[in-house]
């Protein structure tokens, strides 16, 4: 007897992107007009609002403007508290939060039908984004980045994480949110290095899918290292849009073993631990951008000109293209251990993207690491000259 | 400048629910071309096994046979442990154990690529269903469910999780397994109560779906309380047929409010906390499928004779009807705060399933506890004049 019942079924998920500026202004009414919309006759929905202090701290009129916009507009119901976690890394790094979260949405009675929003850098609304992922099977998730990076690319993805014995984002679901709210005010207080290391994802971005995006990133580089808003806006609009296209298009729940998003991130994830993540996760992939983009050279894949016009590009936004730790002097060096802790991410056979030309990325299965060495000392060369 | 992107993608679900009959006789090749069939080129796929301490003990044979199988078949590595975990609600009340799970899914090196399978009643495969939903953002999660309930219901669906500060269930994912396993020699252990109690689920989902399995329930009432093998196999597979059918047609990750599957629940589950979980979920549920026929008819929504073929049924397969904490004498009974807990539950509104007749149930938005009481003061003398 052997017999069987098959189960099959497909799940959609819907949601938007939304760009605006000053979200908890009460002349703003596009978060109101999404409850509106959403509304549910007979119940009383609620939001708990979890905010990074780094935000509070450059916004102090922000816990008291939210407070207004839901006195002003009563669709949803504010709970009792507004909950303040850490920013950066921190709060990924304790399940402390993670508990704490899940028992806020216990006590504030946040059921399914109601909203959990985070406020935050991409830590932040990693750890939030599971704490909504499991209270209830799944409370409504509202994501309000704050960051370049969280705006064009973690905040608007499907992924939520934390770490568990220093193993980043080990423990996590993919669970889209219900709506995501990028508000460009945030953007005015990051660091100088904030702003600039969510861009390379950008410029990932382009040279594996876009060659017109990488052209205008070319042509708006001096804006955009200058902190120009308006520019930014562009550069966070098209980066998000790319990475949303991807995810839709292909294995929204990454069941394979392919992540072409994860060009010159193989370099990257190695230097950020090697220096203990003095190196920011954007100024490594930055370096990891620049590495693979050599190599690609070296293998003939691309021209000499484009490797230049990368490089050039990576400058022009205030990137730094390599580092002590990125030099690759033997078959053992630190960095190229990054292969194998990526092979072992990915499941045990490694998947490199490299380029074949600016906008057009390829699968590899292996690295040269001799062709390795030469890219890594080619960039080390740069950066002299540069200096 | 309100302006937005559209994210819109579906992600497609597949699995099977095999039967079978001694899992790891090496004569059995399920499980080994399960594996076979998914084996990915290039990697050693491993699998994790995780086992309810009850299982274990009234087979005292399992792990070597475990251990056997996977010497004999190599497909898969099995990993270098075989992981014990206490069966029943304790391993959910705890999240101690979830946090070792994932401990050992990291220790043994248990990728996305890799299987977590868990063996055991619907308790162990609860707890470690959202270990292997949260490691790695999900691992592959087999399920072999030990006990009745788990085999036709639990088991067989989408949902996993564990107790959160006495609220059942406050934290899981919707994460459907990659295949799951029902071996019936499991059956063979459980208990009188354990075997009697997963067929409550039966009768409910006969009730509200399915008239003709209703009608062979009773024609094999008998069989099914002297503990017929075979006859329980067909209860079990008829029984999950339904609830795939159902998930799959209905709204698999539950986003809206309604509750069919929940016939009979809302005193049940009152009914299990009152007794402080002394009355089992199935007998509770019994209890509670009594009380909503007697109240459906009470209403004139099913005729007498409905009534007296769902009692009697209840009766011959071993289920008391009524329990001294089920009476309702007052507006304030302890019972009737299950309709608060109930709509709590639901996220605001009421919605209670009835019958309109045997085979087919109906949803009302609430509850007159007059009827409630006239209910169970008629089960209640139905009760001694049984006894
Ligand atoms: N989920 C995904 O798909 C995904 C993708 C990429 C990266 N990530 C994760 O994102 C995290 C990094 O996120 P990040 O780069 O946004 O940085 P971050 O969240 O770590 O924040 C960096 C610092 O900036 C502060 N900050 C945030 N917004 C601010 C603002 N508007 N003004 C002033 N200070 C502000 C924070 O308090 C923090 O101190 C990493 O943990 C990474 O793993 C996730
Ligand atoms: N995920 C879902 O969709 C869903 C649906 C319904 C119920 N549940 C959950 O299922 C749980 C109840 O599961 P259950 O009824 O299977 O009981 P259980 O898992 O609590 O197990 C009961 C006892 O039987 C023992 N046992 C299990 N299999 C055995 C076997 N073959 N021989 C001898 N002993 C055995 C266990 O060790 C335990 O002591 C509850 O926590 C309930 O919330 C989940
Ligand atoms: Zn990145
Ligand atoms: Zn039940």
């Amino acid at each position: 007897m052997h017999d069987y019942l098959e189960q099959s079924f497909s799940v959609k998920f819907e949601y938007r992107v939304h760009f605006t500026s000053g979200l908890f202004d009460t002349t703003n009414t596009l978060l109101e007009d999404f409850f509106k919309e959403r509304q549910i006759e007979g119940m009383q929905q609620k939001i708990l609002f979890v905010l990074d202090e780094g935000v509070a701290q450059s916004h102090p009129g922000l816990v008291d403007k939210i407070n207004a916009y839901f006195d002003h507009f009563k669709t949803v119901k504010l709970a009792e508290n507004i909950v303040l976690v850490p920013g950066g890394e921190k709060v990924k790094n304790h399940s402390y939060y993670n508990e704490f979260l899940i028992n806020t949405v216990n006590d504030f009675g946040i059921d399914r039908h109601s909203y959990l929003a985070a406020i935050g850098g991409g830590s932040v609304l990693d750890m939030a984004g599971l704490s909504a992922a499991v209270a209830h099977r799944g409370v409504k998730h509202i994501r309000i980045p704050t960051t370049v990076l969280s705006q064009n690319d973690s905040g608007v993805g499907v992924k939520n994480g934390v770490n568990f014995k220093n193993k980043k984002n080990f423990m996590g679901t993919f669970a889209p949110p219900v709506a995501v709210f990028n508000d460009d005010q945030f953007l005015t207080t990051l660091t100088d290095r904030d702003w600039r290391s969510g861009m390379s994802e950008a410029v990932k971005v382009a040279l594996i899918k876009d060659a017109e995006f990488f052209n205008w990133l070319e042509l708006h580089a001096f804006d955009l290292s200058k902190r120009d808003l308006p520019t930014m806006n562009y550069l966070i609009k098209r980066c998000a849009e790319l990475h949303l296209q991807h995810i839709r298009s292909g294995d929204p729940f990454e069941t394979g073993s392919a992540r072409p998003l994860d060009f010159g991130h193989w370099s990257a994830h190695k230097l950020e631990q090697l220096t203990n993540f003095e190196v920011m996760h954007g100024e490594a992939v930055a370096m990891g951008i620049a590495l693979d983009s050599v190599y690609s050279g070296l293998k003939g894949d691309i021209s000499a000109d484009e490797v230049r016009r990368i490089i050039n590009l990576l400058i022009n936004l205030g990137f730094d293209i390599t580092h002590p730790m990125m030099e690759v002097h033997e078959e053992n060096s630190p960095l190229l251990l990054g292969l194998d802790e990526f092979r072992e991410h990915l499941g045990g056979r490694l998947t490199i993207t490299l380029l074949t030309a600016i906008g057009k990325g390829k699968e590899v299965n292996e690295m040269d690491w001799h062709l390795v060495k030469k890219a890594s000392e080619q960039l080390k060369a740069l950066n002299l000259e540069k200096a």
